[in-house]
């Protein structure tokens, strides 16, 4: 059996990035630049004031001086004159320096009648300027390519001037459920058959994690079936399967699949929750089968699904970010397969990070992984370890999903 | 000046949850749960058996032993009669328990010739067998009100079979940028003027945390034109500004709003950057006045705006998390106000979070705020620290923001 990080290695390796779009400003949050992004103009424009104050000569701003109050240059209303010999222009913070003063007297260090102005505190050349371009310059690169965009990458992007900005076209998924037993929810379930809740997880973390999802209909257990639905994925960038990996269930998907020559990188992994896991490819659309049971199956796409689908979105695809927690509880010894224990966070009281596992950690149990907080990894063969020791955690909390 | 903690009370104060709506299962994805959801069905169903293999009766499963196999139960198909002495039946992972059996001979100890299972180990009676309503029971309550509905609540949501989720309406966010000097992105700005950035990074920010918003167009500095660009938030659940809140700005909106009625709850708050704020209210609908300056408004909008972003979206509303990280270079003292050190993140040799300040903190550097990856909180007169002095952050790469 591969192990994890061998797995994912070759889930990844075909997978590339989406071509570029074009999207508005507003449509770019979220989304990974497919260009570095650079300015379009120059920040500050020009020398402006950092302070509300008076702008001057430095060499007139003396302790004790009175200046004539020759203007204004409120934002946007820059002063069209020059600040000669004991002349003084009202300024704002981001008021255009006018020419010939190179100092701010702050509005707090001026007695200000209105016609003139007395100084209360000698001012420096140069200070309380913040000079043309100290944010950022005509041509300077900002952002580059390959970043998923933040709110603040929108603010500085827009400062910069963009109306337009070129992303990687958000990864078109298509999930398949499959089994004779699912129905959809508010559907009645055949006798002794399950809710289809896999296909519906998957959906929100293929959006968490900047996709398009589409659902395709639920698959019976039968080939022709089968062959089918893979028909409608077509175009996409990435299959995602949910149950028909397991023993019995594989040769009729895998029947399927082949109607359509599928390439099939097959295999197990030495993981737990999750063993049953297939990779393949049918035509141009690479394929993930995810594990039927719903904890494996969200417990694989974090540690699969989501890289892949950074890969497909431009970004390196790595693997969620591990965090060390100290155990709120002693854990056995582990087997050859990895484990994932579904636990709770909490501080303990030096503020340090606690991750105590569930004391069941049956893979049928939805509920106990959606009140999870902390995936707790445990490599292959792992010793036992006491409370308090240091592991590392995948933090669900965090992962947005 | 008030400190941070007393304004975002009172920001939050008046702040009411928006009431629930009804969206589909795929709909909830990140929106918070309006009242509790609980199970609409059993889950598993009935007993299942948790592997491959053979159900069969206890008292029959010794090893050496030989069944007749009388049927399978594949899933979505339960097997109709009854195991007697001396039979069982094919079973899958999720395959309803026969009745009759009440153990489950393991694929991997059971040698099969089509019509007989010879055991190769001795079963467990109850062993392998997942109990009915293991997972949840109909009527029990899975997931509390007020939570934001993670892809794992989705599944949940979904297994106990609800089509239909009561959610809190997305909070409605107008956003008002003032300023004479301000163009909207692509825009020639005026002479001197700049680029609108404000408005753009605070409609992503609101989206990142769930709310709808509504960009109003720029309003230049005129009471007029001020009072009827706020008749358009009428009926939103929070109308934001940026700029207009310094000094020779701020009467000027105080005007525009004034001629509408509205009741100032105004401050300035002992905090870098960021300064200037407002708060208040015209008729219902609640106004956070951010400042004009893109970083103190970016810094203010994580401190307040966010939070009250959770309340309106029927969460708490709480602070940003905060974590520990250790100081990547000395820290000077700091004066009466709390300061938001912009800084990189890193790890230590021992793996340990370090927060390194830029050197560069002047909140007119768009730039730096979008590279940084953390906000040192420096509370008001705390004393310089050396490195590696352990100080409170707030992650930004975290936040979604």
């Amino acid at each position: 059996m591969l192990s994890v990080e061998e797995a994912r290695a070759r889930i990844l390796a075909p997978l590339k990035p989406t071509p570029a779009e074009i999207v508005s400003l507003a449509a770019a949050f979220g989304r990974v630049s497919a260009e570095p992004i650079s300015a379009r103009r120059t920040q500050p424009p020009a020398d402006v004031s950092a302070m509300d104050g008076f702008a001057l000569r430095a060499i007139d701003g003396r302790e004790g001086a009175r200046l004539t109050v020759i203007g204004s240059a409120p934002a946007g209303h820059p002063f069209a004159g020059r600040v000669g010999p004991g002349e003084t222009v009202r300024v704002f913070t981001g008021s255009i320096m006018p020419d010939g003063a190179d100092a701010v007297l702050l509005q707090e260090d001026a007695t200000d009648d209105g016609a003139s102005v007395a100084v209360g505190e000698t001012v420096a050349s140069g200070r309380h300027i913040r000079r043309a371009g100290q944010d950022f310059a005509e041509g300077e690169p900002l952002i580059p390519a390959g970043k998923r965009l933040t709110a603040r990458d929108i603010g500085l992007a827009a400062a910069a001037n963009h109306p337009w900005i070129a992303v990687h076209r958000a990864p078109r998924v298509a999930i398949l459920a499959t089994g004779d037993e699912i129905a959809l929810p508010g559907e009645i379930p055949p006798p002794g058959g399950i809710v289809s809740s896999n296909a519906h997880a998957l959906e929100a973390l293929v959006r968490a994690a900047g996709g398009e999802a589409i659902l395709l209909p639920i698959v019976r257990d039968d080939v022709t079936a089968t062959a089918e639905a893979v028909q409608a994925a077509r175009g996409m960038d990435l299959l995602v399967t949910t149950g028909g990996a397991s023993v019995g269930r594989y040769d009729l998907v895998q029947a399927g699949l082949e109607q359509l020559g599928f390439v099939l990188d097959f295999w197990k992994i030495a993981m737990r929750p999750g063993k049953p896991l297939m990779a393949g490819r049918v035509g141009e659309v690479p394929i993930l089968g995810l594990p039927g049971n719903p904890v494996s199956a969200m417990v694989c796409a974090i540690l699969f699904l989501l890289p892949a689908l950074g890969r497909l979105a431009g970004q390196e695809g790595a693997a969620p970010a591990n965090e060390e927690a100290r155990l709120g509880a002693a854990v056995a010894a582990n087997d050859a397969r990895a484990d994932h224990l579904r636990a709770r966070l909490s501080r303990d009281g030096a503020g340090r990070l606690v991750a105590t596992a569930f004391p069941r950690q049956d893979s049928s149990l939805m509920r106990l992984l959606a009140e999870a907080d902390a995936l707790i990894l445990r490599p292959p063969h792992a010793p036992a370890l006491p409370a308090d020791a240091v592991v590392p955690v995948i933090r669900l909390d965090r992962l947005g999903i």
